[in-house]
């Protein structure tokens, strides 16, 4: 590791909040950051050592970025694994450009997992409005029709619960699209996984709450049973067997009757993961730096019982101020993570607070009472 | 408190290790730094928006840095509280420059503590060799000598032991020295302390543990009585009360027979509350920036049991690498958190590491073992 005179660059494709967060995390470690992304002064750009503003497929830019890393990696699946492969880097690239690929394509991802014996909702391509009509008629409905490639955050998911819905679905059936058995789950989890240079670790199972299909708090320890919980990390390591390449992984799961089923894999540091800053004796962002740089992973124990809230635009595109925030920091045991961003815009993550403390159920509730205090002001 | 197009921007003089781990925390609560150094690339500049390459001292630095900043705030007792009195920055300044400056002259610091009534070692001002032989026939030896301004890490004090010290005492008198009594005391502490915008708050003392004048550890909370833990902590808030101006202040306390004495006083976080950054709620950075910027004090308790573990420089000047690093990394419970300096120099500060866990005498150990196997390499 090298600590002086030339410091150890980790070259970043995006810079978003993830890539923030990673560059708070990386000094510590001696590490610095240098990301590239299309927006002039991006969330990470006043903590990172330089931003390269290009668009994220852009060969040249990518070049650039490469040049100036010692090791790459990405805060978005955004990336183009083979504008990454056609450079042919000198230098590791962690995950895997295949990792990224396969992740892109959720109907290759669940292929893989379910090839490997890994529990994931019954799923099937869709190409034409015939395979579409055929999925109705075997499984019945309701059914999720989904984009293959392109989405996050729920977009490019459409749920076909009644005919009528369906016949919308037809419309978008393309040759790039699957359906999904819809899942009535008792529960949401995640768990953050790393792959580091000579072992794997998961954290603790996180209980996700979702609301049209944005995360909006998270809850760890997740409030099931132990027996589930340990289920849920035993499927995530699974899962980590499936990825090639070093770094943290974000895995979302399907809690059922007591069984686990895999939603989707994010191959990088997490939304639900947020928690590990203030609630695990690591957080993702310096698990996933000491990953990429071979470094040896930190411990995943939880610190204690911790919530996550996003803080989600409302209106816009506007340029806001937050009010209340002094409210929130006022509170004991309470931590602002702000993003950065220029403009709020409707359910944009805006930031997230975190609170900790023996407690998990009053947890959930000062959360609620702290996040009806935030006004977004213009 | 704005957060989305126009962050509030921390000017902050100064940008060694302490600036650089502001920068790591300001950018959670959307804050950004720009800070005035003169050597180019200093430690916080990986981390900050923009460095202004200047002297301290020098006006029309210090005059861009006012304009580049809503508040401005130093990592170094060297920011000259005159200068920026006379530019009479249209921005908040914490500390108050007269604290600084108070702070600058440690004759003045203890006389303004004095006359508080707050527990100092008996001192009086030595301006020629005549005051020496003085103080010293009224006294007797040993005495410390002292050079009243200009001083850290030890530099500029004199132990006069015997005959022979005390001759070479004689010829380091100025108009700018002062003599103290010499205190044997049990144990040194110290006590992180908070002057926020409507309250002041103190953290668990810490006990540091110094040779040759240089912080090598600290363990915290001190290993002393709960009377003794609590006196310090009482001691340091009256110390507070002295200060005008938010910020945070590193108070250096010595025990004796159960007392406690002032020994110096830090305008600025401090060496002796890094352990802050994994051992408290809040850590002294985000503590500071909430402070200076007017936002209220995060919670300043204990989460565990805590070692911080500075990593001296051994050799020098040179490019070195730190062997033995991931070895340190490995271990649970054990962060690192680098300086990001260019070059080793002999007992100059790279770095620290910190332990947590349940048993206190149990991080000791371990923190001699793991420091035993860094080393540096050229």
């Amino acid at each position: 590791m090298r600590l002086t005179d030339d410091p150890t660059i980790v070259g970043v494709i995006g810079g978003g909040q993830l890539c923030r967060m990673m560059c708070e995390a990386a000094t510590p470690l001696g590490l610095e950051v240098v990301f590239l992304d299309p927006t002039p002064d991006a969330p990470a750009r006043p903590v990172a050592r330089r931003q390269i503003v290009g668009e994220f497929d852009d060969r040249d830019a990518v070049a650039k970025l490469v040049q100036a890393s010692d090791v790459l990696t990405y805060d978005i699946e955004l990336a183009d694994p083979t504008v990454i492969e056609s450079l042919d880097p000198p230098i590791p690239v962690h995950p895997d450009p295949k990792t990224l690929r396969l992740i892109q394509d959720k109907y290759r991802q669940k292929t893989a997992l379910d090839e490997r014996g890994i529990p994931v909702p019954a799923f099937e391509s869709v190409e034409t409005a015939n395979d579409l009509k055929e999925a109705r008629d075997e499984k019945g409905l309701p059914l999720m029709l989904k984009a293959r490639e392109g989405g996050y955050d729920g977009r490019g998911n459409l749920l076909l619960e009644s005919e009528n819905t369906f016949e919308a679905g037809i419309s978008e059936v393309s040759g790039r699209t699957m359906v999904e058995e819809f899942v009535d789950y008792d529960r949401e989890l995640s768990v953050i996984g790393v792959r580091g240079p000579t072992k794997t670790d998961v954290y603790p199972a996180t209980e996700t709450v979702h609301r049209d299909e944005i995360l909006r708090r998270t809850l760890t320890p997740a409030r099931t049973t132990e027996t589930v919980l340990e289920r849920a990390r035993g499927v995530a390591r699974q899962v980590l067997e499936v990825m090639e390449g070093r770094g943290v992984y974000g895995i979302e799961l399907f809690e059922v009757d007591g069984s686990i089923l895999v939603n989707e894999v994010a191959p990088r540091p997490h939304n639900s993961g947020h928690w590990t800053i203030e609630g695990a004796e690591t957080s993702q962002f310096e698990q996933h730096l000491r990953a990429v740089t071979g470094l040896p992973p930190g411990s995943t124990d939880l610190r204690c019982p911790t919530v996550s809230v996003n803080i989600l635009g409302v209106d816009g595109e506007r340029t806001v101020n937050l009010g209340g925030v002094e409210r929130i920091l006022d509170e004991p045991r309470v931590h602002l993570h702000w993003y950065g961003k220029k403009l709020e815009r409707p359910l944009r993550k805006m930031g997230h607070f975190t609170l900790t403390g023996s407690d998990l159920d009053r947890l959930v509730e000062r959360a609620q009472i702290l996040h009806d205090r935030l006004r977004f002001q213009p």
